[in-house]
């Protein structure tokens, strides 16, 4: 419900804040209210139902909201607050990374388990702000509150493209070449909570590279790349034995042979890195050339033998 | 997770928008993006990790997140999802009321129980489509999940203040009065299902009048009141017989005894109502005068035989 906030303004790169409310329990609200005191330059507290931003006219604004929820992107019997507080916030960076784009401002809510007391959602609150600080990128507003069900934590991102054409879905063309950061699969052992979101490589290649299309993969690479290419019209010949697999994935493979290596890398989420196309060489920045945009619009997987097969469907969905 | 999206481009006074990914069952997903094509005049559908707004600069950005969570702020057992999904926004609608400012546009998240279904899921976009079509604020991306908990939403809302200096709750003065629109109190009965949220009526007053301080009631007449007051640095004098009592607060005191027809009217949340200050007469616009803002710092409730007592402390507060 509604009600007093943690509040600050604070001009931010052009950009002037004044924190919103937080409702819930007031001593978290107080606490809040000296944290947002504590973290800026300028800071008045004021207090209020929405924050007042003044968006630098230079700055296209872009905005997405993901959640985390126990049980699914994380399990509270396990992580700390802290750790559950950094991934719901990193998820929202990385959304920034696939699209180029700066973090600016997050609002978050939170669905707090009865009786999880005061000390937790601190934690989760500073996990929050440990991966968002470095990026001048405050938590103006939100909400709290407590109830009999598990954690679930949204975070709002506002993003600003500074100087950087926002890099979208649709515009991988036929001639382009298809890269990857990083490396990919089994980041169920653990990288899920402590991965990097690549806001900093991302506006590196876009601001001296021609990148026509970008995501990041949150749902494993066979359905992002299927996500890219249907919003780009285009299909994809990826190449089976370039795709960088991460020893977390060849280790899950040698522990349960079912599924190879190749299998989880091409189709286990949350790795967090970027899949990309641009017609330039992205090699230099330290992407991997996996495949290019062929004139068809099939997507392919090419063998080391040669042979072509449909490239996987997989990844991950969520069933209602 | 991230993934395939809603999406839409389109120019809403002045703001283009694009939208973003929702994430999850991918027929909801192709569903959600016929929906957006259908509802907007301009729609080209891209479908990308986050929404871009070219943001007028004549405006300020305000904006703010609310949630509601089953067994708390609704039942899912008894209400509707598309009533659910219409009170989500609601709150959200109100929180721009608060500031008087107009929604221009909002993301969501909806963490769903697993096998709730592909027609619950679309009955609460619908929900909160049909409260927010009314003010041309398209809902332009956000995140969809499935877990095995309880029913959970997240309505990130901004807005815009659209020739008017947004109303914030500091700026109360002594001397200033004190107004409630509507009448409070009971609204558990059912009105907190079906509020609606006051965003002409702020808009009205707060351009032809000068609005000190302004909130919405959604933690009851006593916290909000004292909200008001305390970021305001004032006091407040209520007069218990100007208070408006809703004759849902009546007919639950005529029911159960031990809570007066006034102590549900101060104590009770989620009347949605607007609570401002101004130095102006308000009554012709329909507002309610209950008190004036003293010298003194304390809130206060004045009694029909003149005596004054301090004002209850009280209404909703999430426990931790």
């Amino acid at each position: 419900m509604g009600g007093a906030a943690p509040t600050s303004s604070c001009d931010v790169d052009g950009i002037v804040l004044q924190s919103p409310p937080v409702s819930g329990e007031l001593q978290f609200i107080d606490w809040l209210r000296s944290q947002s005191a504590g973290s800026r330059g300028v800071v008045v507290p004021v207090g209020d139902d929405l924050a007042a931003l003044r968006w630098n006219a230079a700055n296209l604004l872009l905005i997405g909201a993901d959640q985390v929820l126990d049980g699914v992107h994380f399990d509270a019997r396990i992580h700390s607050p802290r750790a559950i507080g950094r991934k719901a916030m990193n998820r929202n960076l990385s959304d920034c990374a696939a699209m180029a784009c700066l973090p600016a401002a997050a609002v978050t809510t939170a669905a707090l388990p009865r009786g999880c007391g005061l000390d937790y959602a601190q934690e989760i609150y500073l996990g929050m702000r440990e991966v968002a600080d470095p990026f001048d990128c405050p938590i103006v507003g939100g909400d709290t509150g407590s109830w009999n069900g598990a954690l679930a934590l949204t975070v709002t991102i506002l993003g600003r493209n500074a100087g950087i054409k926002p890099v979208g879905r649709a515009g991988a063309q036929p001639g382009d070449r298809v890269y990857v950061s990083g490396s990919l699969g089994g980041s169920d052992a653990g990288r899920h909570m402590t991965f990097t979101p690549r806001v900093e490589l991302a506006r590196t290649i876009a601001r001296s590279h021609r990148v026509t299309a970008m995501i990041d993969l949150s749902d494993g690479l066979a359905r992002d790349l299927r996500n890219l290419c249907q919003s780009s019209g285009v299909g994809a010949d990826i190449d089976a034995d370039a795709i960088p697999i991460h020893d977390d994935a060849r280790d899950g493979a040698a522990r349960d042979p079912r599924r190879s290596a190749l299998q989880r890398a091409v189709g286990d989420g949350e790795d967090y890195e970027l899949l990309c196309t641009s017609p330039d060489d992205l090699r230099p920045n330290g992407l991997t050339l996996i495949g290019v945009i062929p004139l068809g619009a099939e997507l392919r997987l090419r063998r080391g033998d040669g042979s072509m097969e449909p490239f996987p469907s997989g990844g991950w969905e969520h069933e209602l």
